[in-house]
């Protein structure tokens, strides 16, 4: 579930969410996007984790601003966005950062 | 649960972690470790969630890097640092990132 990222630097997208109540296609359509990010170009990794009361963080990897741009205007992408907003979070943030340096313990898969 | 934070530029700390089983007395010293870290100058948001699995994933946000480097020599959570490698974690990664931009929906706390 840790991402195996490169050597920095490379970019985070921190999103930070509060689901709504109810499944209302959120749960389908969250396997969808991740599906779908990981054969985007420049994509790094993902880490996503959320607890029984709705709270979430995932973390997505990516090389450069472009990537990010691509993945984000990206037709179906859009359409998650517009329901995210509509149906599916009560409240988020997306942070887009500059990994600057990385250390760890253990192997990852 | 999500953070208010100021305007980017600021700092996050990207803290990524898979929990070894049981206690072990990590429950009261995360929770010790969350307060003082917001009494810590610099010091600017938290957000952290971890699933039922033991996966988690812990956000700080910070003014500096010098706020950064202060807390992670404070003596209780140096102590706090080296059981986690000993006996808590059975796989982290940290990662430290420039937030350049943020954008979000709904009220914050």
């Amino acid at each position: 579930m840790i991402a195996r990222t490169p050597e920095p630097p490379y970019l985070a997208v921190i999103f930070s969410s509060q689901r709504t109540e109810g499944d209302a296609g959120y749960a389908a359509m969250s396997e969808r996007m991740v599906e779908l990010a990981c054969r985007q170009p420049g994509f790094l990794g993902v880490e996503s984790v959320r607890d029984a009361e709705g709270f979430g963080i995932t973390v997505s990897y990516w090389r450069d601003e472009a990537s990010i741009a691509a993945w984000k205007a990206h037709a179906e992408h859009t359409v998650a966005q517009r329901l995210g907003r509509e149906r599916w979070y009560g409240a988020f943030r997306l942070r887009v950062c500059r990994v600057e340096r990385e250390s760890g313990l253990g192997d990852l898969p």
